[in-house]
């Protein structure tokens, strides 16, 4: 019923898609309580209490949410060094390949007007461009907002709007790194709202794809923001993103549409506490964070809200990831997935508007390798890194103030023969492997084993598009640069071996 | 207003007081959300996400409670060494004095009913009974749980009902160690019940004191709720205690008297990381647990409810303790808090009913010592302990999985000169001190040193309480044996410091 109203009205989709920590939303247990947008649109919809990424890196969990599909499969990991992590800096040469298929470009069949206002990163040479990709408006950046440079050695990264770009940061969009100051996300904010009342008048579906990046280190606020977090800069930058979300949950419904529009709220990887306490937030209780397959890593606050559709103030456990977005949007617009390849979301809908527990397993991986997998309760560690001594020593810390032996590991253990065994209801935290003698270890893992083995067996990796880098490839001459006056000379072509130390 | 209505119509008490972690409420982000009841009473009234025990053990943070004193002001310490840990186990000599004025005994005189349902925990030797300490009703224990006994080196703990003992734990209350199983908590929310609905048919205002004990190691839950728990059994326990507090809130409700009732949920420490992970609960991402002065061992989840008198839904940062129980229920009685003495307690009226933030200290002992102090967001630790290497090394872990360098010391750190400093709303995980020679550290430094420093001037400790240990005062004979055929014989007296090991 709610399934056939929703395809016979055209159901919008905004997918607000953030680097936030599952500890970060009040709603989710964070102590000072800053969230209450995003604590309101819980209460009014679903709360996904074991929501995954597909990986614990942007880009390649940005190219999962896009495709449905693994990174493994739609190419956005390296093969340069074993279970690395891998994204798609400036000198990236890959992107991702024409022959995926990207949310966007089977919406547009049904009749939606897709845009993304953010940061794209899945490549940002010609060829990989969002609007060749089936998004028909973009304004934000190809890349993280990384800078200043001096445009020479490295150009600061563009922002774009549609085909062109339209300034470059810290020149036109400024970053102010002593304050924090920036205005970026209320410019966003007014991105969306301008879409959004756009489609409305012109009774358009769409999709809305907010993948903006404020709580990404060099971490930002807008003047306004500054200061008014307990939690710091941080805090400011969250403050204002729960602010902006409230802003255009509350358009929807002035609008009259928020019953027509799914909305998705969720986050690319864990909290990046490497970044802590000034720039980085929280995995709540979990272990890690951002770059490794520990729970900080990869599992993610989630929220569902369709109101007049999902029930107010439901709690689900369905073990959900962000490629299930792909297969639920397709599956709401009334469209199938491609029936070609192997799709590794699944549709969400029997979970959401019926409560329903969907069995299936959750692959953690990082890089070329399956480092876990997630069953039930249970979570099996089939390698263990955290990263290389070498890097800790030198400061890098993915864990910082958690110390579990022989799980985060800073040496690469392989665990394959006898993965280690989390129930993560008794122990969210990882602190407790089960014990190998136990009845209860060898029944789970006889169970989790068959899954491993066929999902291993089955899989068929994609080209790895995060191997080759190039100076000559950087942002030196995006689309529109004339324009500005804003094109740079590129060096000379020296196509390389990307380094990846974790 | 709301004070005078309070007042006019003898507001009742029921006070919650259990062993539970910060992070073992659903409310409070506990992934596996299973505590509905205290969720919806939180809803229903006011979440404090800033409110503390005065200590991280059990005997002391309930002396603390009902005489609104520090441990160190009350007696309810030890000094056969600097800053142990003490409690009241069967061998203790001490007790609660009788110099100190308990909440019940300045309740009565306003002709409030008084019960205990629980455990007690201040002195098991007749001077100390909670009925010459001004309840009128105990139904319950006045030590742990531990067991069983061979009732010849060490006798097994008596159950009260009001004067005299009706049983023993594993003998006519039983504890199944081996499946968890014992039905207490049904025992114990009967006599709730049936309390509750005496006083409103007899139209008296009432103090119940609820304090069990289902999640304190060893761990149980009665059949109906065993196994029911994503957590284990210390879920279950948790999952009986919500559902026992629905149940008790539920009854104030249909008597129509939840309007005259206030009531508070919260912990005497925090979750005994120690136990974990199938005996042990959750201080979410705040450091250590019991026993220690981090924030794990002494932020505890809290919630006030008094329908029609706190709006519903609200969130207070009110830096809160259990001490604060004794005062603002005296000031809801109308009665003043004893002027001859010094009450750590503060009122906690303006900030429930009206929002606001009173400015005062949290300080954190252990035993004899001040190893901390909480100013604001600020947190300055002028010593830092989680226990010994001796202890650690044999396995006893307060701070499993966490390791703070230099923060989570096993020696004995003194940093009086130089206070370890935290901002807790940045880093609510104590992980990251504040440089030394930052300007923060400085300014708020010296805020802090004039608070200490005050405190310490001022100070006048009671008299030690923990000191003495002798068999011979353990529960061999309580008063009602007889009736029972449960006298045992006492050994000879021999006093003896007791051995506090961390």
């Amino acid at each position: 019923c709610h399934l056939l109203k929703g395809k016979s009205t055209s159901t919008s989709f905004g997918v607000f898609f953030l680097q936030m920590g599952w500890g970060d939303l009040g709603a989710f247990g964070e102590p000072s309580k800053e969230t209450p947008n995003l604590d309101q649109m819980a209460s009014e919809g679903m709360l996904f209490l074991d929501f995954y990424t597909a990986n614990p890196l942007c880009s390649p969990s940005r190219a999962a949410l896009l495709t449905g599909r693994l990174p493994i499969r739609n190419g956005f990991y390296t093969t340069n060094a074993h279970a690395r992590n891998a994204y798609t800096p400036q000198n990236i040469v890959g992107g991702i390949p024409d022959s995926e298929l990207l949310l966007p470009e089977l919406l547009k069949k049904a009749g939606y007007t897709n845009k993304i206002i953010g940061k794209w990163h899945l490549g940002h040479r010609p060829q990989f461009h969002p609007l060749k990709h089936g998004f028909d408006e973009w304004f934000g950046s190809p890349n993280c907002h990384f800078g200043p440079y001096d445009n020479k050695a490295v150009p600061n990264i563009p922002v774009y709007r549609d085909w062109e770009m339209v300034g470059r940061y810290y020149e036109d969009f400024n970053i102010d790194l002593k304050t924090g100051e920036a205005n970026l996300t209320q410019i966003y904010l007014q991105e969306a709202l301008d879409f959004i009342s756009r489609q409305q008048a012109s009774q358009q579906p769409f999709f809305l794809y907010w993948a903006i990046d404020a709580t990404h280190a060099p971490v930002y606020a807008s003047k306004h923001f500054l200061g008014t977090s307990q939690r710091g800069l941080y805090g400011d930058a969250v403050r204002e993103i729960d602010d902006s979300i409230g802003k255009i949950l509350k358009h929807l419904q002035k609008l009259g549409i928020s019953e027509n529009t799914f909305v998705f709220f969720t986050s690319d990887n864990g909290a990046a506490l490497i970044s802590a306490p000034k720039q980085g937030g929280s995995n709540g209780r979990f272990l890690c964070g951002k770059q490794t397959t520990f729970e900080g890593g990869m599992r993610e606050p989630a929220i569902a809200w369709w109101p007049g559709h999902i029930p107010a103030g439901k709690v689900s456990h369905q073990l959900g990831n962000v490629m299930d977005l792909f297969t639920t949007s397709l599956s709401l617009a009334g469209l199938q997935p491609p029936s070609d390849r192997q799709i590794d979301g699944i549709d969400l809908l029997p979970a959401i508007l019926q409560g329903q527990l969907i069995d299936r397993p959750i692959f953690y991986y990082r890089g070329n390798e399956m480092m876990a997998v997630r069953v039930g309760l249970y979570k099996a560690h089939y390698w263990t890194w955290s990263n290389s001594w070498e890097e800790y020593n030198k400061g890098i810390d993915f864990c910082p103030g958690q110390n579990v032996s022989g799980v985060t590991t800073h040496t690469k253990e392989e665990h394959t023969t006898l993965p280690l065994l989390f129930h993560l209801g008794r122990d969210p935290g990882e602190k407790y492997p089960l014990s190998f003698a136990s009845a209860e270890y060898q029944g789970v893992m006889e169970r989790i084993s068959n899954i491993v083995q066929k999902h291993q067996v089955t899989m068929v990796p994609g080209e790895p598009q995060l191997n080759v880098c190039d100076k000559a490839v950087m942002n030196w001459s995006p689309p529109g640069c004339e324009k500005l006056g804003k094109c740079l000379k590129p060096p000379k072509s020296e196509p390389k071996k990307c380094i990846w130390p974790h």
